[in-house]
C-alpha cells in the first residue's frame, strides 16, 4: 500500500484517510439516505452517527430491510478482557447501547478470557478472568437491557459454543487465519483455534448479526463472511467507527501499553485534569498572541476531537466550540477545561453505575431473561 | 530411516521390527525383571504381558514405584469414534481392563466426537456421535469398573477441560503439532487445535498417568512429555502394543477403510468364518503334501499370530498349536477352524455383554461414582 497510514486488526499507524479506507477494505460509506432510513426508525440519531463517528458498513443496508420486514436481527460485540478499559473501549459499548435501545433486539457480548490469556506470554488465566470480571463491571455501567443481553465468557460458556465451533473450524484452515489474523507457525495452537469461538456467535440466532466495531476489526469478520452460508446462517453484518485519537496525537489509536494517550475509567479527576493539560495533543499557536491572530486547528486537536466525537452531543454547542476556537476567540487552555469537566462528569456517572453493576453481573451473565435461555441452548 | 518398514500414528508400513522400534523411537523395552515387578503386585500375568504383545514402555518402572509407595497412578485411554469397532480396537481396552483390575486405579476413557468430526471431511458432526455412542457400548462391554472409570465425549465435556486445555495450547506452537500430528498449512484450525484436548486428560489427576496404546502413537505423548512438568503435573508413562496383524498378512496394521484386513465386532459367525478361511494369511505350504512335509511358519501366519496375541490365553495349548502347526501335524485349515471358534465364542459373549452395555451408559458418563466427581471438577 502506498498510503502513509496503515490499519491492521492489531496495528493502526499514521493518519488514517477514512475515504481510501473504506476503497482499501470494499467497505460502504454510511449514506445520507441510510442515515434518514435509520432516523425513520429510530426516531433520533445517535451522536456518533450524525458526527460520522460510525461512518462505514458491510450489508447495514440488509439489516434495516430485515428489521423492516419483520425479521428482526441480533447484536454482537465483545471484549478482550485487560487491566483497566479507557475511554476509546466504550466507543462500540456506547453506540452498541443505543442501537439495543432503539431497535429492542438481542445483544450478545463476548468477553475472551482464553485469548487474552493465550495470547500474552506474561499473563496468567487467572489473571485474564480477574480483568474479565472487571471490565464486565464498566461494560455493564453503559446500561444494557437485562432482559436483552447476554455477557458471557469463553472459558465458561465454551460448552454450549464449542459444537458450533467445531462445524467453523473445519472450514478455515491454518493459511486463512495465518493473513488474517496476524499469526505465525510458531504461533501457539490455542490462538490459532480462536477465530472459530470469535465467528460462533455471529450464528446464535437464525438472523443476520450486526458488529458495531472499530473499522480496523473488520478482516477478522471477512472470515466469518466466506463461510457463514455454507453452515446455514447470515453473512455478519458490521458498523464500523473511526478512531477516538490518542491523547498524544491525531494519529494511530489509543494504547494502553502508552498509558498517555488514554483517559482510563479509573483516573480520578486530578488525573483527568493533569492528563488532559500535560498531553492532550492542542492544534493551537505557540503563543496567545499567535492563537488569538490565527487561530487554532480543531481537526487536529485531540481535544475538540474527543468532544466532537463522544462528549458533548449538543450540535449547537460543539458548532459554536469550533467556531470560536477556529477563530482564536477560544484558547486551548479553555477547550481543554471544556473536556476536563465533561469527561470528569462522564466518568463520575460511570464509577457510580459500575458500582451498581456488582449487583447484576449475574443477571447478565446468568440469570437473567435472555442469559438463562442461552444457557439452556448448545448450538450445534 | 533406512529400514523397510515404518511406523508413524497415521501409517504404518512394511513388516516392523519392534527392537529396531524400541531404538527408533528411544523407548524401553519390558524386561523380564519389569514383568517380575508386576507380578508381584498382581499375582499373575495377563497373556499380552507375558507374551509380549503389550513389550516397550515409557516410565512404567516410575508407575510402579509409585504404586508401591502408595502415591497410585491413574490409567487413560481413548478412542476416535467410528463407524464400527474391530478386534484390534479392543487390544488396549483389554488390557487396560486388567491393569485397573489388577491395581484398583481410576481410568479416563475420551472419546473424540470432535477430532473425528473435524479431521473427516465426509463425516458430519451429527454421525461422529452417534458412532460414539456405538462405540461407547463395545467399550464397556469390556467390563470395566463402574465406579472407577469416566467416559466421556470432548463435545460434552469441554466445558470442564478448557481452562486447563488452554494452558496446555499455550505451550504447544503450530511447528510442534505439524510434524508430530502430520498437520499442514491447509489444515484445519480444529484439528490443530485439537491435540491439547487430548493431552488435557493427562492432567486429570495430580498422578502419573499411564496411557495403554499401539507404539504407533507414542510420538503424540512426547509432546506432552516436553510440557507437562512446567505445568505442574508429571510426564504421561505409556504401555506399548504390537500390531495385530490385519488378516490380509504380517506387514502394516488392520484397516477400517480394507474390510477384508479386520474382522469386526459386528460380524456374524458365517462371515468370520467366510473371511478367515478367504483371507487369513497362511503360514502353509501350498499342499497339503508339501505341509506335511515342511511344516507350517507360524510367525507369518496370522491366524497363529491371533491366537497367540489375543484368542489363546492357555500357555500348554498354544505351545502344542505351535509346535503342531511348525511340525506340519496341523494343517492350515484345522488352524483356522480353532481361531474361528475363538472368534466366535468371543464376540457372542461381547455381544451379549454389549447388550447389557446400553443400561450402562449413563453410569460410565454421568452418574457412577467417579464421573459424577469428575463433572462436578473444573480442571484449571
Amino acid at each position: 500500500m502506498s498510503s502513509n497510514f496503515s490499519v491492521t486488526p492489531w496495528e493502526v499507524k499514521g493518519k488514517v484517510d477514512y475515504d481510501k479506507l473504506i476503497v482499501q477494505f470494499g467497505t460502504q460509506k454510511i449514506t445520507p439516505e441510510l442515515k434518514e432510513r435509520i432516523k425513520k426508525i429510530t426516531g433520533d440519531l445517535h451522536v456518533m452517527l450524525r458526527r460520522d463517528v460510525f461512518f462505514s458498513h458491510r450489508d447495514l443496508d440488509l439489516v434495516l430491510k430485515d428489521y423492516e420486514e419483520g425479521k428482526g436481527f441480533f447484536l454482537y460485540t465483545g471484549r478482550a478482557p485487560s487491566l483497566g478499559m479507557h475511554i476509546g473501549h466504550l466507543v462500540p459499548f456506547i453506540f452498541t447501547k443505543w442501537l439495543q435501545e432503539k431497535f429492542k433486539v438481542n445483544l450478545y457480548i463476548e468477553i475472551t478470557d482464553d485469548e487474552k490469556f493465550m495470547r500474552n506470554p506474561e499473563l496468567t488465566l487467572e489473571q485474564t478472568r480477574q480483568f474479565a470480571y472487571d471490565n464486565i463491571l464498566d461494560i455493564i455501567a453503559v446500561g444494557f437491557d437485562p432482559d436483552r443481553t447476554f455477557i458471557f465468557q469463553d472459558t465458561e460458556y465454551i460448552r454450549n459454543m464449542y459444537p458450533l465451533a467445531t462445524k467453523i473450524a473445519k472450514k478455515l484452515t491454518f493459511s486463512e487465519v495465518k493473513a488474517t489474523f496476524g499469526l505465525e507457525n510458531s504461533s501457539n495452537i490455542g490462538i490459532i483455534f480462536y477465530p472459530a469461538l470469535q465467528i460462533a456467535p455471529t450464528m446464535f440466532e437464525k438472523k443476520r448479526c450486526l458488529i458495531p466495531a472499530g473499522i480496523d476489526q473488520d478482516p477478522y469478520w471477512r472470515l466469518q463472511r466466506d463461510i457463514a452460508e455454507s453452515l446455514g446462517y447470515y453473512k455478519a453484518a458490521q458498523i464500523h467507527s473511526k478512531f477516538l485519537p490518542p491523547l498524544t496525537g491525531p494519529e494511530g489509536k489509543m494504547s494502553s501499553s502508552i498509558p498517555e494517550s488514554a483517559i482510563y475509567l479509573t483516573d480520578d479527576p486530578k488525573t483527568v485534569e493533569r492528563k488532559i493539560m500535560k498531553y492532550a495533543f492542542s492544534g493551537g499557536q505557540p503563543t496567545v498572541e499567535l492563537h488569538r491572530k490565527y487561530g487554532g486547528n480543531p481537526e487536529i486537536d485531540v481535544s475538540f476531537q474527543w468532544l466532537y466525537m463522544f462528549f458533548e452531543e449538543d450540535d449547537n454547542k460543539i458548532k459554536k466550540i469550533e467556531e470560536d476556537y477556529r477563530s482564536g476567540k477560544m484558547l486551548t487552555g479553555e477547550l481543554k477545561q471544556i473536556l476536563i469537566d465533561k469527561l470528569n462528569k462522564f466518568l463520575e456517572e460511570h464509577r457510580a453505575k459500575r458500582e451498581e453493576a456488582k449487583e447484576l453481573v449475574n443477571t447478565f451473565k446468568y440469570e437473567g431473561k435472555l442469559a438463562k435461555e442461552m444457557w439452556n441452548k448448545i448450538h450445534e
